[in-house]
């Protein structure tokens, strides 16, 4: 089913229009849902549209967009009144500020207005939906969906219920954003850091521990994925490079490096935090790299690259 | 310096004329250096050349080559004898078989010959050269060279050395390597796994565990990798990911996240081994996205896919 028809016509609404919120508007309006954006800031909800506007042009001018800018922009509104912004609308997605007591709130903002079947997905990065959405009368519709910046470049995106979201929820939740061209993450349980961040964490500790031991450079880190593991990675993951990586698949690999793998997970018993010496040191490292004064346009550098690698995964997409 | 400058107009020494061996005889013959393999298998050594013409078609037919394929093919020469193999190398690559004893053994061999600046490295992914390269007279030129596979299109390269082997080998092979068009780390302790592997590892570990308590499935994990956390890491490292993804750097970042962090290391205390119920279960569901009879063709699909991205990598690298 398409993104239109599991929306049966009706609009999604985008509450919080900072960075996250336009490039979900992007995600919607793109798939041809109509998006409604609110803002409690008159300030920031003003220049959403052309937030919107200037992504969309940028994916313009590298052809990763099937239709006019001005085409799916024309489906992009706003509306000042968070109730307004919500009439009629089948889906919100909130990427308010990151803070459980504002979540809560607007949660229960929406409770009092009294829909009956709007499904609320959270932005959150590390917020379970349990902190903020349990004990409404919404609490079986809202979940986290989680997304990556900027989403409609990067489509992974976690769908992570609290013990009262239900499975109906998660399923049309599912569905909606598969049919918006998102790759979706089941996550069972509401884990700290869920798991995109948890893969991300176990690797930066391992990272920034060998760095504290003066086994190599933060640079050497980054050649290491960049140039080593992300070449698979930015195509296959994990479990699948390992399964083609033995010639019987992945229980062979087992077999075969389980135990080196078990001996350097076992190699690794300190806790330590990343302390002031430790983060002193990798910004030193990095600053050789990346000035200060430099760091925008690095990051203008990145985004484009990002471009490049969407188009050239769009161009050798699975058969 | 260019990498003939650096062997000196001598050539180099391929010993294990298989799959590694092939892939480091298309990474010296492509950079213009004479390459001689060998093999104590004749039937190895005989398939080499062929071995490496097709991969050097493959290459070709993406455009990933500067000569034709009969230009790069007539610098590589096969000799079954070890002796007349090494006679007047600059540099020799050991791809053997994984084990301390038949590496000890071959460096006992290569001592024997009496060659004064030869330096020797090693293609393990596991063995430290403190296994079998130690007290000899040519142990000051033994060192880990360590590959990810294959060369030729996955640039990263781990040296290691052990605790007699000379700064200027090291130094040798990092500009050796790095005139090849190679991506050079320096590992300064001989750490189980090295750097690489150490960081897929510490990522698997958790991948394996989330599997085994039912968070996610391996496909879950593999999404978040290949939709997600690849997309950056294909082109930046992890600590330039972070670097980029907070205002003021990675030191702001550190203060934002360092914490969350901290606290999902602290989470994984078990050192459950990758025991036999949850390898199968990996193994099942696996299976249900690459059939056993169909893991070959998928590895082609990895292999083309490489090559593309490969390309890609070329086209939109680094200003």
């Amino acid at each position: 089913m398409n993104a239109i028809d599991l929306t049966k016509g009706k609009p999604v609404t985008v509450i919080g229009a900072g960075l996250v919120g336009a490039g979900w508007a992007i995600v919607f309006a793109r798939a041809g849902v109509s998006v409604r954006m609110t803002d409690s800031s008159a300030q920031v909800l003003e220049s959403a549209p052309k937030l919107v506007a200037q992504q969309l042009e940028r994916l313009h001018s590298h052809g990763l967009l099937k239709e006019s800018v001005a085409t799916i922009l024309a489906r992009v509104s706003v509306e000042p009144d968070l109730k307004k912004a919500l009439d009629g609308a089948i889906y919100a997605q909130e990427s308010v500020l990151e803070k459980a007591d504002v979540k809560r709130k607007l949660m229960l903002e929406i409770e009092s207005f009294g829909y009956d079947d709007l499904i609320i997905g959270s932005s959150t990065s590390g917020i379970p939906a349990s902190d903020f959405g349990l004990d409404l009368k919404i609490s079986p519709r809202v979940l986290v969906v989680h997304p990556v910046n900027p989403p409609y470049l990067v489509p992974i995106i976690e769908l992570v219920g609290s013990p009262q979201t239900s499975k109906e929820t998660i399923d049309w939740a599912d569905h909606f954003m598969q049919a918006l061209g998102q790759s979706v993450i089941r996550v069972n349980e509401e884990i700290e850091g869920f798991v995109i961040n948890r893969l991300q964490a176990v690797l930066l500790r391992e990272a920034w521990t060998m760095v504290a031991d003066g086994v190599c450079s933060c640079e050497d880190v980054d050649k290491a994925i960049r140039d080593g593991l992300g070449f698979r990675w930015s195509f296959i993951g994990p479990f699948e490079t390992i399964d083609l990586n033995a010639p019987n698949g992945v229980a062979d690999y087992a077999a075969r490096f389980g135990p080196l793998f078990h001996r350097i997970a076992q190699s690794r018993d300190q806790k330590r935090p990343w302390d002031e010496p430790l983060i002193k040191e990798v910004e030193t490292q990095r600053r050789q790299f990346v000035k200060q004064s430099e760091l925008n346009a690095r990051r203008d550098w990145r985004d484009e690259q990002l471009m490049k690698f969407a188009v050239h995964r769009a161009k050798s997409a699975d058969k």
